[in-house]
């Protein structure tokens, strides 16, 4: 049993986290902390939760966040980085959710958030949270920066084509459509029922902040600099990434088999049977991607569609997945849920 | 270890069944039938449970299916009458998710199904799966009707204040909203998400055929007949129930501690804390009923908010409940799932 | 042609009141304001108008909204009490979508609404802007308080059982379900997609402030006190209110033949022939109220269905339908729309 | 005053059409076929037209259609092919909304539709029902083939493109997502709201229809063969159509003058500012196709953001803009009408 602490339970990576972790059978939690909410007791703020969490919020304490052996950050970006040194000198474990340590590059890092980086000496500490490229470096790490929500869809559905080199990495297309929970639980009119609901818009097309990363991702599976064009969509659904991906083909080959390799022993990556269209209800809930290979009408562009849950793959249970790597538990315990469907 | 068979698991309390089944540590799913998809693998209809279920549909086969020590029917009206007699001469126990053998008059079945039942002298034989009145006989029942998804909520959230003899028991009203999964699986206009998304609309005001089961259910509990004017409406979601319950108070009494202590040893009951307002939302995919008890204003009216699952506490989840009280298993087994928020 | 001022345009009531008035061809639009945007063009923020308005939002300003012939205000509460006293000085007709005015009495609106009323001499001059109830005094009224959605709704579909002294006045019960654009464009957490999408529960059950306001119409059109349980339901839809009304009736009469006698000459309110169910999307951008009446099980107890659009014969519809009977326009003008299906 | 006819009024196109044709100051309508429902009040299938209008289905009858001035085919395909030789015969203008005509090829047509064409004679005839392309030939035409939803929003989305000749032609890419309306009024599973709500998933990606419509108006327009990829996505709305175009710009030049020049008398384009991103809501229920371009990170992929109503622009609008072409009427009459917000 290892005792966990959670800071910043009130959005919904962390109540998805709370709904992971309480059916952990290794896990005590043992700290929940909101600044706002502290004092109120978890299962009023989400009665989901009533029965099975009885902890209060409380306030952040740095003393109690590191006797735990294990905190999660589920927190807005520039939270984390502010606590996180300490936790990290007292020898605590830590696993953030959100962006503050996942770009290597710290003036690339300032850029895409407008702000110093208060802590750019970790950067080469922390280890990119996607296990199924890091699995090994994740098992040791003291700090893991888990992969966003868009850049887990679109860096598994690239990754065979580009560690086999078999497109052009210069052109690469990522058309990605994700629910509104991607916005998070911030009160803002364009994430109001009434704005988006029976509408489909694109957003932040001239420069979104998972491009960087999912471009260091890709370029470093692929070994040299690849160039990603990425068109985020808000899709009228609570939950859910569909990402649509197109690379020009630069050789012949078995995209398939490519595919069903590369992920033959990965316990979350469903490679689909060829013809198929997944969807992301599929995955609801679940902490699967799933993924399928066209390439229509036989040109030389290819097509991979690859969906997941952006609360838990791409989020709350990847971290979870991390949590259960780094301290050497099945992988899938806790996790191993099935999509709801309807 | 029990042997468990399903007969008709193509619809939504078929897949849900499945869901929560899979996951039973005491349970070997070993029939999946299916007349109509027979030979097909169940992960291809539900990719969800790929990986999950290695199954394929079957011919349903009364052999095959008597040698289970459970089979579920989660069909239609009429067609688990037609299997279940064979099923109880030769013993198997029987949890039957349809409306076959839920009303104990068969005249009156008759009447609301407009056709002959044709095994009325198994309706003494049934009893009726809502553990929450019946868990006794439950236990050792071979034949199990569960309750309804309407009559669930409805009578959950009536039964304390007939028990106890505090409402005119001729003038209950039930409003009702349920979510679109409950018209099932099957291929109509109105379920279109173009017919019924941004739509509200009551339906069956007329005459709804859970209206006598619900009676059936209230009289029983009150110990003489009641009288309720039942109205549904078809709400824009996939699942949940709200049913928000009126009834005329003819004594002064504590309604809160009323239902607190109905439903104080209760797994699946949660009355909730003066002036809460239950969410369906709270209940998705959970076999949880959730209760609120209002007197607006301090006029007699009491006003009475019961929410549930559809597909879960008003179906699939009962159901497993009901198994797991006739094996003698924990009953919260395999259904003791949190709601995913949001 | 008559000149036309918007006070507060940047709400969902504002911008129907915009689609409306654009169409009229009675209307100049001369002002719309805005502390907040002024000087944004407004078709910056509603794109749907690009083409059709070409005016900027400016800051409100008395003088010039009294150059108007009439003045909107599609405000919060407590923004027309602060103005409309020196507007009526001037002469210049007001039409409030606000509550402001809509109760007679100030020491209930100050206590439902929590502060004192500002202008309560002005509560008597107001006239109730409700064309079924008040025809006659709209004509010539200079400040119109337009009936609250709910409130529309919920008379619309009693006041035939009221006046002809047919049911229990004490014990009457409305059960209404609301889109989410009755909550207003504001960013709140509660009118989230991920908030409010696949749920379903009911609010205010304590106390609304649509309660007084539907009382005080209801007695007035009954002649002595009448008693509502008035339950509101927030519905995962964007527009939309289905008001499900219960009354114990006292006298037998013909139902359908009181609804349709009074509502003969009625432009919009549709009442459906006997058996009918309304549907909220039938009415969706129309002005129309469409009524059905249910005597389930040939009980004592009546069921009335009353569907509208809230934001248009519930808010800006209803608005236009009252400056057209000001100024001796056809009642239908610009409001005889359509509604879109599916 | 035209005399109009409608074949097949109980789908999406057909309910459509009517509540354009209604408000329609030069038509009359005059027939409603429909071999299904004949004899059923119209008004009756769609309770938005009560009111409006009167006319009950019929039987199609080729001597009452020939009498008229236009009739319209809102039909599955090959039920035009079948009547239409017959009516052009007798000078009857047609306007087929259904996908009989739309390819010159009459053995492409039968390849992607599986079956044979009735009358490939009639396909040079036909003209493709493009305004914006065809608006010369669509005045004196006797037979219009309406273009395809998917087709409108994508050849008007690339059509500056091609015809200044600054892309490759070959690699044209056309992520297109559709709301479920464009599914039809069919009873189907996968249209079913259970099934397509809280869901987003790619379809057809091996080969859809419009692919071929596509490539023949945009190769008409570059003057030589295109190749297009195009993945339609279902998403979980009903109206909308969200095209995300890519393409490889192959010379330098100012984009958003390319479409500000090409659209600038356009009643139906709109070109969005700079930086914009069209949401699918702000046409709902309008004739008006939306565009935005973006060049992001100023590599060499240009983005087009194009969005329509798939049942106005995409079908039922377009054919009344068609129609008031054909008879000299000012083209945006009945059709210039602004979308609900929300």
């Amino acid at each position: 049993m290892i005792n966990v602490g959670i800071v910043g339970a009130t959005g919904y990576t962390g109540v998805e986290l709370l709904r992971l972790l309480v059916t952990h059978p290794e896990v005590t939690l043992k700290i929940i902390t909101s600044r706002a909410e502290a004092g109120m007791p978890v299962s009023d703020m989400f009665p989901n939760l009533r029965g099975f969490v009885d902890l209060c919020f409380s306030e952040p304490d740095v003393d109690q966040l590191a006797s735990c052996d294990v905190v999660f950050f589920a927190t807005p970006h520039c939270v984390a980085m502010a606590m996180v040194p300490e936790l990290i000198k007292r020898g605590t474990r830590v696993i953030d959710l959100s962006a503050d340590f996942r770009l290597k590059d710290a003036k690339q890092w300032e850029q895409w958030y407008n702000m110093p980086h208060s802590c750019p000496e970790l950067l080469d500490l922390a280890v990119y949270g996607l296990p199924e490229i890091n699995r090994e470096q994740i098992k040791s790490a003291q700090l893991i920066a888990v992969a966003g929500c868009y850049p887990t869809a679109t860096q598994l559905g690239f990754l065979p084509l580009l560690e086999n080199d078999v497109i052009d990495p210069l052109h690469l297309i990522a058309d990605a459509k994700s629910g509104v929970s991607g916005a998070g639980r911030t009160a803002a009119v364009a994430s109001l029922l009434s704005e988006s609901s029976e509408n489909m818009k694109a957003y932040g097309v001239a420069g979104h902040r998972h491009l960087p990363e999912i471009e260091q991702g890709l370029s470093g599976a692929y070994g040299k600099a690849v160039n990603l064009t990425f068109v985020p969509h808000l899709t009228p659904m609570i939950r859910g990434i569909h990402a649509t991906l197109y690379g020009r083909l630069t050789k012949d080959c078995d995209l398939q088999a490519l595919y069903q390799q590369r992920y033959a022993d990965e316990p979350f990556v469903d490679v689909m049977p060829i013809g198929s269209h997944p969807e992301t209800r599929s995955v609801r809930g679940s902490n699967t991607c799933r993924i399928a290979i066209h390439q229509p009408q036989n040109s030389d562009t290819v097509v991979v569609l690859s969906v997941i849950d952006n609360l838990v793959k791409g989020a709350s249970g990847q971290a979870v997945q991390n949590m259960n790597i780094m301290f050497g538990f099945d992988e899938t315990l806790a996790i191993n849920t099935i999509a709801a469907l309807p």
